[in-house]
């Protein structure tokens, strides 16, 4: 989901970006007017994520997932340790893609609460001599969110926000890493934001490749190649968006109203059931279950009907998921439990 | 460029695709609508290009470039040989870029010629035993375009074909693979199109990436992760444009119409000048110099006034170059003609 004004500006200048008479699909990435729009773009991002000099912003292809390889080649040695905290889906496909590269070790699993829970702080110990310790702040098929950031001492960092970034303020000086795939909170599929410290750059494999060589994009404005132009302008007009609402903070404080409406109201009913620990709820994706699991299907149609869509659990999970990332507004998670209300009344 | 009709279009659903409500970049790309317009492109593309029913197509991420190291962790085995005909900067960089992975050894190279013709057939030979032999029909920057398809008997022919794709017939089944960046003729940015034999998948090194890996994107109809879904919707808006004027027949005989208007005026012009060798002339990119170099610049700021845009040369080269894609009218390269007449009519 992306916000309306933002689809709305994009359509608006569609045929005719900037005055230019082109598409920004169209025009040169290396002509004046590209490059102002990126260098705006990633100024932006600096400015609402209040990113520290010393951490470089590139604009990637290749999705999350291909970062799951391009981290190993571009921070590990081979057979190196790397250390990951596994808290779903995302998580383990990191660690078996990293398995390919260095000697990538799972640290915590929270398999024993059917990975309904984060681990504790203090809970796990990362290796000293790991390359980085990896993990995903929140998981997105289970619904399963970080209440904190691990501190793994001299290890950097490496937060997968794929699904959280832009959702809330964010300390990235606690990071070696921030990286994620746009579609969520970002803009469209096909860019890949990675925000990475200075002093690990220059660590890549010989057989990186080029186009995912995090110095090489570095030193060439992550115009190596031709660069996601589209997906990077409208990433720009997110950002403006998000300063037009408050910044992180303002982020921050609508998440945080929409997600405890629906959390407050599942847990007030006996007909529907968030399965994650308390502490552990995402702010993005909300997860729940019917009382009855032989509606779910009458469930998913009914509120398709209603126009609430992509209501379905991921297919590896079953039930019922919400997703509320940013462009989602309130008044759309009011829509939601009123819908919710009202299938209880005729069904519980 | 694309074509406005294609632009109108995108446009006119950016809001509301398909009557969803939603943008084309909302809705899950594991949805019913966008499965099925993935599916669509791809049959679209099968029937424009005529892909036999042994290729697998597929939509990746991360450009070309991308390809020039998933090329060789694909295709061949760490130290195999790989064939290269060196015609330019891009079959230049797939060179550099296969290094890092495989022998990779430049079997034709137009240096002598400064980049301005393409090895005669027959004047090179392929390793029986090479994984592959890569060659770039068309090279952007210097204008030289193959007039043939090389035969390296039964070594899999590799084609970079980013510039030339759909722009006119091509046999498909002379190739192993065909892959190329979408932003010349096929859509934005951020999409690239590889069509793989089948019989050449499965070889992929274990270190490759999986978003990468052709087998496994086969097995997962190139959604092994978020694919770029706008990107993919608006190369079927561009295939149903094709199809509406005549198919790749209807390309060549268009295109064929722009370049020879072009380079006969050129030719004609004791003020205008072509460097590349008569059979190697590319249909798509037409490199020219002014006889007074020193007006460079006043062309460039002339042409754009006039609203010619994007003349000036690769920057490694200088001069001039008219880029004139598919999505070009001979509208266009007529008011280019014209524009350059009046410039030698003032200057020359």
């Amino acid at each position: 989901m992306m916000p309306l004004e933002v689809l709305d500006k994009a359509r608006s200048e569609l045929l005719d970006w900037g005055g230019s008479g082109m598409s920004v699909m169209e025009v040169s990435h290396r002509g004046k007017a590209f490059v102002a729009c990126a260098a705006q773009t990633e100024a932006s991002l600096r400015d609402v994520m209040g990113v520290p000099d010393n951490y470089k912003v590139l604009f990637l292809q290749g999705g999350a997932y291909g970062e799951f390889a391009a981290l190993p080649m571009n921070l590990s040695a081979p057979g190196q340790k790397i250390d990951f905290l596994k808290t779903g889906q995302w998580s383990a496909k990191a660690v078996t893609e990293a398995k390919k590269y260095a000697d990538a070790r799972v640290i915590a699993d929270e398999k024993e609460s059917n990975y309904s829970t984060v681990p504790a702080a203090g809970s796990y110990t990362v290796d000293a001599d790991a390359a980085y310790l990896h993990y995903a702040p929140n998981e997105t098929i289970g619904g399963v969110e970080f209440d904190y950031v691990p501190d793994a001492g001299d290890v950097p960092v490496v937060a997968d926000m794929s699904s959280t970034i832009l959702s809330r303020p964010v300390d990235v000086s606690k990071f070696g890493v921030i990286f994620g795939g746009a579609q969520k909170n970002m803009g469209p599929a096909g860019l890949a934001v990675v925000i990475v410290r200075d002093d690990l750059l220059g660590k890549a494999r010989p057989e990186t490749p080029s186009v995912w060589d995090f110095a090489q994009m570095a030193a060439n404005d992550s115009m190596l190649n031709t660069p996601p132009t589209f997906g990077i302008y409208l990433l720009g007009l997110v950002l403006d968006w998000v300063k037009e609402n408050g910044g992180l903070e303002g982020m921050g404080a609508r998440n945080k109203a929409k997600k405890d409406a629906l959390y407050s109201f599942i847990d007030a009913s006996p007909f529907y059931s968030n399965p994650v620990a308390l502490n552990a709820r995402s702010w993005m994706n909300v997860p729940f279950l019917l009382a009855k699991p032989e509606l779910d299907k009458q469930f998913v149609t009914e509120a398709n009907e209603a126009g609430l869509t992509n209501l379905a659990g991921h297919r590896s999970v079953g039930g019922m998921r919400a997703s509320i990332y940013n462009a989602m507004p309130l008044e759309g998670v009011q829509a939601l439990i009123d819908f919710m209300k009202e299938f209880e009344r005729r069904n519980g």
